[in-house]
C-alpha cells in the first residue's frame, strides 16, 4: 500500500503542476484527491493552501471515511466531504477541482437555467460512457455556498437526481469532477475545460457575424 | 528502418506534447500518425485513449495499409482509416489530428458554408506550393460522423473535388493536416491553427468599432 | 540573515521567472521585492530594467528604509518608493508589481469610477482575512504619474482612506500587491490577476445572449 | 569574433525558442538576426524556413552588407534586405520579426489609417528614449507585397518620415522591430506584441457595457 501511496502522491503532484501552468488552480485555489484503499477506506487529498505549482508529495494528507486525517501533519482541503461525497455517490477513485477563468464564467452566466447542457462536440466521447458527439450532457450548477454541510446536501440531491452527471460546476467557484482512476479523472477534467472554453469564447462570437 | 521508426516515434513524441502544452490536444484527444516505410508499407500511429501530455514512443502502434497492426501492443487510434486515407490521397507522408478551441469553433460556426476561404495572410505561404500571401486556400468543413465507413466516404469525396486542400475541419471535431514528412505536416498544422485563431479572433473584434 | 536573504533571492527570482511565463512582466517590466530583516530594516528589490525572463538572484539590490542602496551593485527599481509605502503603512512583508494585459485594460476601463468593486468569487476567500465568497473587494485605480513623490502621495492617500485593500491598480500601469511574506504577495498577485482576466472576459460575454 | 559570434547565435536561439512558445513564430514563420561586427560588416540571421522551437546555433549564417552569405550552410531568410534596411537606416544592432495574432489583427484593422497611434501606457517607457507614459508613439503599417525590392522601398520611404518609430507592421504578416543590441530588440517587441494585444482587447471590451 505504503508504495501505491508514492505512486499516488507522485501523480497526483504532476497533475496539480500541470493545472497550475494552466492557470487552473491559480492562488492555492483547487483541490485534487485519489482512493488508496477501500478496506480500510484511505483517500489521499492535498493540504489546504497550497501553492499548487510547487505542490510536492509530503504535501498530502491520507483521511478515512469521515475526513479525519489517518495519516500526515496537514490540515486536509476544507472541501473534503465534497469529495468524499462524489467517492461514495459516484465510485469515484479520483476527484479533481479546479478554478479556471472559464469555469468561474459560466458557472455565473448560466446560473439561471440551474446547469448547461453540451451537446454535439467531439469531445464529450472522452467522457466515460459516451459513445458520439450527439451525446448530450447536463453540467449542473450549484449555488455557492459557505456553509459546507449545506453545500454537501445541495450537492447530494443533484447527484441523485443525475447521477449519470461526469462533474458539476459551483456558481463563480470552479469545477468539480472525478474518475474511475486518476488517469480518467484527468481526461474528464481536461475535456470539461475545454468544452467550458469552447462554449464561451462561441458566446462572443455567435453575436457577430462571419467575417 | 528500425532506426528510422525510432527517430520518427521519438519526433512524433515530441511534436505531440508540444501540441498538448498548446492546449490542441486534451483530454487524450487527437491522434498523429507518419509513414515508416512504403514498401512494404507500414505506418506508426498513436495508439487510442493516450494521455498525449506524456506520449511515450512505446505508445505508437505500425499498421499496414489496412489498418491492422503489424507491431505494438496497443490498438490504432479509430480514425486510422482516415490517416490511411490522406496518405493514399494526398501522398503524405505525415498525418496530424487535432482538437483546439478554435477549430472546433470556426468547424462549426462555418459549417453552412461547407468550409471556409482564408485569403491574404502572409503565413498561408507556409503551406506547400504556396508562394503568396494573395493565395486563395479552402479550408474544407465536413459533417462529423461516427460511422467511420461513412465519414472516410465523406473525406474522399471532398478530396477529390478540392485535391488541392491542405487540410479539413470535422464539424466541432477538429482539424486534419498533413505533410509530406513530419516536419511539413507539423508546419501547416501551427499554420492552419494560427488562421483559425485569427479568424476567430477578428470575428469580435471586427464588430467593434475602431478604439 | 545571509542565509535568509539567499532564499528570499532564489524565491523573488523563481516568482519573476513564473511570471513572465506568464506575460505579467513583458518588456522588463515590472518588480518584486521582499524585507530581509526589521531592524535594521532592509528589502530586497529587483533593479531597474531587468529581463524577468532571466532574472539572477545578483541582480536584485538591498535597500535602507529611504531607498539607498545598501549592497549589490544595480540601481534599485524607479518604483522603489511604493514598495517602501507598502511595507510601512500595510506592514507588508513582500510586494509585488506587474503589468499584465487584463490589469492595463480593467485600469483604463474602469478609471472613471476610481476603482473597481470585486464580489461573489470563491476565490476572493484567498485574500489574507476575507473568509467567505460574499465579500465585497475595493481594488481602487490611481491615475498614473512619472512624478513619483506625487504618486506616492496619491496612494498614500488611498491608503488611508482604503486601509483594507490587497492592493491597487495604476491607470494602464499595471497591478500592485503585497502579502505579510513572498508566499502570501504571490497568493493574492495571483488571485488578483485572475479576477480582473475573469472580469474582463464577462464583460464581453454579458454583452451577448446565451448561446 | 568567433566568440562574440557564439554567444550571439546563443542567444538568438534561446530567443527564437521562447518567441514560439509564445506563439508569435509558428509555422516556420518569422526571423531574427544581429549584427556581429561593423567593419567589416557582417550580421548572423537565421537560415529561411526553420522551425523556431527547435532552433539551433548552427542554423544561422552570416552575411555582409549585400546579404550575400560568407558564412554557414543555409539559405538567409528572404527578408534579409528589411534587416538589412533597419539596421542601415535605424542604427539597428539586432533585428526582430514576428507573426502573432494579434500583430496579424492590428495590422489589418488599422490599415486604412496606415498605422495606429498607441499613447497613454507605462508599457511604452521601455521604448528607448521615451520617458513617459503620455508619449505618442506611431507604428506603421505596410501593404504587404511579394515583391522584396518594392517592400523594401516602401519601408524606406516610411522611415524617412518617421525616423523615430520602434518599430512597424506589415499587413496581415506581422511585426519588425530593432534595438541597439539583443537585450533592446527583445525588449522592444514584448512591448509592442504586449500593446498589440492590449489594443486588440480593448475593442472588445469598449464596445460593451462595464460589468
Amino acid at each position: 500500500m505504503n508504495r501505491k501511496f508514492l505512486e499516488m502522491e507522485t501523480l497526483l503532484v504532476e497533475l496539480g503542476r500541470g493545472f497550475y501552468a494552466r492557470g487552473w488552480v491559480l492562488g492555492t485555489s483547487g483541490n485534487f484527491s485519489a482512493v488508496v484503499s477501500h478496506d480500510p477506506f484511505c483517500m489521499a487529498i492535498t493540504s489546504t493552501g497550497l501553492d499548487k505549482g510547487s505542490l510536492m508529495p509530503d504535501e498530502l494528507v491520507r483521511v478515512d471515511a469521515n475526513g479525519s486525517v489517518t495519516e500526515g501533519s496537514g490540515q486536509p482541503s476544507a472541501e473534503t466531504a465534497l469529495h468524499l461525497l462524489a467517492v461514495r455517490v459516484c465510485q469515484a477513485g479520483a476527484v479533481l477541482h479546479t478554478h479556471s477563468v472559464w469555469s468561474t464564467m459560466i458557472s455565473d452566466l448560466h446560473a439561471g437555467q440551474g446547469g448547461i447542457w453540451i451537446e454535439g462536440y467531439e469531445m464529450l466521447k472522452g467522457l466515460q460512457g459516451v459513445s458520439s458527439h450527439t451525446h448530450r450532457e447536463w453540467l449542473p450548477i450549484i449555488e455557492n455556498d459557505q456553509d459546507m454541510v449545506r453545500l454537501v446536501g445541495a450537492v447530494e440531491t443533484m447527484l441523485s437526481q443525475h447521477p449519470d452527471v461526469h462533474g458539476f460546476l459551483l456558481r463563480r467557484h470552479g469545477l468539480y469532477t472525478w474518475g474511475e482512476d486518476l488517469a480518467q479523472a484527468k481526461r474528464h477534467l481536461e475535456i470539461l475545460e475545454f468544452l467550458l472554453e469552447v462554449i464561451g469564447r462561441t458566446r462572443y462570437a455567435s453575436a457577430t457575424s462571419a467575417s
